[in-house]
């Protein structure tokens, strides 16, 4: 691979012909709540939509018309537009068409996130379309403007330089509860100037997704809105390894934001599970490993408990020995293949890596060739009161 | 059905011919930490073990040696015997041939619960021993050595009457957390008089326990450790469907017991699930609203947030349509068909029933016949607390 990848500013406005920004449309008590992603010219669109069933309105929108291009973006946090049925379809009709007489808009997008079974306030939003500045290139307020119980914003952006010329690529994603490998309240908007041909978008963005999003988990549920989406101006160069390996670090830097993010989490883990029977296996593991109370309540105590980390592989219902398992908290093996090493220096050191902001569990079930790294986090006193209190 | 059953005193003991009791075998800093059930005559055993693939060497033992009959049932807390190998299995047989000088074993039985991954104090255990009095009735003592994080004991016990005579049935259970409907870190021993035949044994046992001890969850956690032991003196009559209702009442009692002292739980909901394509399909809808971090946070926080609990349904990957779901917090629905009925007066009474400590929430699919009521809990920060300090 030839290819020189380098970080740049600009969110998704580092891609030229990209607009973004947000305003305050009164959901919030302050700070963004809606927001655009707009360019002049129409844009290829490839996204991935969450596998709940009860898909919020916004998706179903988009997916009725089957978007191929659209040249406009508009987001809005606070409230999901899910489960609000057909009139959750008209709204957004209606509100697109309000935003049709203020610039000239191909295909219009929706995408919101936030409460769910609560109608959307058309009127406030119209009144915050009325506030956009259209040519504002503000990517850091679009990023605000989608958070919900994010604490900071996410965004990315990298040039890429090769035989085949240079593209930019840059992104912006929102999530912290309700996050889940089957992608979970989270929105992510992608905009890049790569010549990506079309039938290759949707492909390299699902391929992408599985190992980034569809890897991460902060509390094991999935929601009703979530959304990739991926758009591109095509005025750049293009070569598919090194778009493939782009469009992977950028995923990831907001895929481990939002796990950094996790409501009321103190450390990001990857679990790094091989030895699997199959990579399907190993995901499931994995999954399970990030998703699972006990474990998740230990990396807040920072306590070194691989019986959890034991019992949840054995819960799995995957092709499992404890003569074969091993587990170790990065270099410290705890438990080798049917031997117990947990003496009080070892369980010391265990200690001491897990009281880390971020640090990896190795568990190697020595079965197959089956390999895939979860990333998850820890389940504290502040996720309990985030959530109790979220709507009230 | 032409029976009846009337509670009474003595849990495992209610039963003529049984005995048992606790100590301290220095575990616990004080209370009793080790147990024993046992009869002079040989009891028909029946078992149900955990679908952990890492099943405890206490688990391993009896499957290996397809116990049938047994006299003696010694139980420890604080340790679980599991991933500990073949030594694991070899301290259960040391600990058996020590107490087979004390007393005439036949068969014995051992089971255990507490941390996994530690070998056991043999030595400790065998001082324990020695204090047991073997003529002691005290079904309490035994449901207090067997407790962990438990708070209070769990026991029943019944007498049932009718055409054909009459016989007891008494249970003692444990567990608090790392409870899933796949049977989960609790353990149940329940003794009667009845003479079932062992062939019904092992049928109306797996049978009753899916809809009692597989319809709860505390954390969605599967242990290791979990058993469930019904065992006959056959001294006394037998019908059927008596000794099925009875026993459901038994089980069901102990299961519900374990939702209410559920870690940190400050209520037990029942989630009553209709409507949906298949029994199965139910219970996958009951379960995941039962271990949904979501939802109960959101109980916790007595809010009344339907969304969490759509968006639960959605996620489950059943059949499922949103114009035909149905929600309600007893009897008030919160959402009907396709229509939201949420406004202020619909949610203070929501709210209001959510205060109390159990309730009943009703999930409609409108799909087919499937039915399933799983039992849950709320997650508060005294879950997080007992789970994040639970080893060190």
């Amino acid at each position: 691979m030839k290819f020189r990848i380098t970080p740049i500013d600009g969110g998704v406005c580092a891609v030229d012909g990209i607009y973004a920004s947000g305003v305050n449309a009164g959901f919030k008590q302050d700070g963004y709540d809606l927001g655009f992603i707009r360019s002049d010219k129409e844009l290829d669109v490839a996204y991935l939509f969450t596998t709940n069933k009860f898909q919020a309105a916004p998706i179903k929108y988009v997916l009725n018309r089957g978007i191929k291009t659209t040249n406009f973006i508009l987001a809005n946090s606070k409230n999901a537009n899910a489960m609000t049925g057909d009139e959750g379809i008209k709204d957004i009709e209606e509100i697109l068409e309000f935003l049709s007489q203020k610039i000239s808009i191909k295909n219009p997008i929706m995408s919101s996130t936030g409460v769910i079974g609560v109608r959307l306030d058309k009127e406030k939003i119209k009144k915050g379309i009325e506030k956009f500045d259209f040519n504002e290139k503000n990517s850091n307020k679009f990023a605000k403007a989608i958070m919900t119980t994010d604490s900071f914003e996410k965004e990315i952006a990298f040039e890429v330089e090769g035989d085949f010329g240079k593209f930019r690529i840059g992104g912006v994603a929102k999530g912290a509860g309700m996050i889940n490998p089957a992608m979970a309240t989270m929105l992510c908007f992608i905009t890049t100037d790569a010549n990506i041909p079309q039938n290759e978008m949707q492909e390299i963005l699902k391929e992408v997704n599985e190992v980034t999003f569809n890897a991460i988990s902060v509390d094991g549920d999935t929601s009703t809105n979530d959304s990739v989406f991926l758009m591109t101006t095509r005025d750049g160069g293009y070569e598919r390894e090194a778009f493939k390996e782009a469009l992977k670090q950028v995923m990831q830097k907001l895929a481990l934001d939002i796990v950094k993010d996790g409501e009321g989490a103190t450390k990001a883990v990857a679990f790094v599970v091989t030895g699997a029977k199959s990579k399907e296996e190993a995901k499931i593991v994995a999954k399970n490993l990030t998703t699972s109370l006990l474990v998740k309540t230990a990396l807040f105590g920072e306590d070194p408990n691989w019986g959890r980390i034991a019992s949840t592989v054995g819960a799995s219902n995957v092709e499992c020995d404890e003569k074969r398992l091993k587990i170790a908290f990065e270099n410290i093996v705890v438990y080798d293949r049917g031997n117990i090493i947990f003496d009080e220096e070892t369980e010391r050191k265990a200690h001491e890596i897990m009281k880390r902001r971020e640090f990896k569990i190795y568990v190697d079930l020595g079965i197959g060739e089956g390999a895939f790294t979860g990333y998850g986090c820890d389940l504290s006193y502040d996720y309990v009161k985030i959530n109790a209190e979220y709507r009230t």
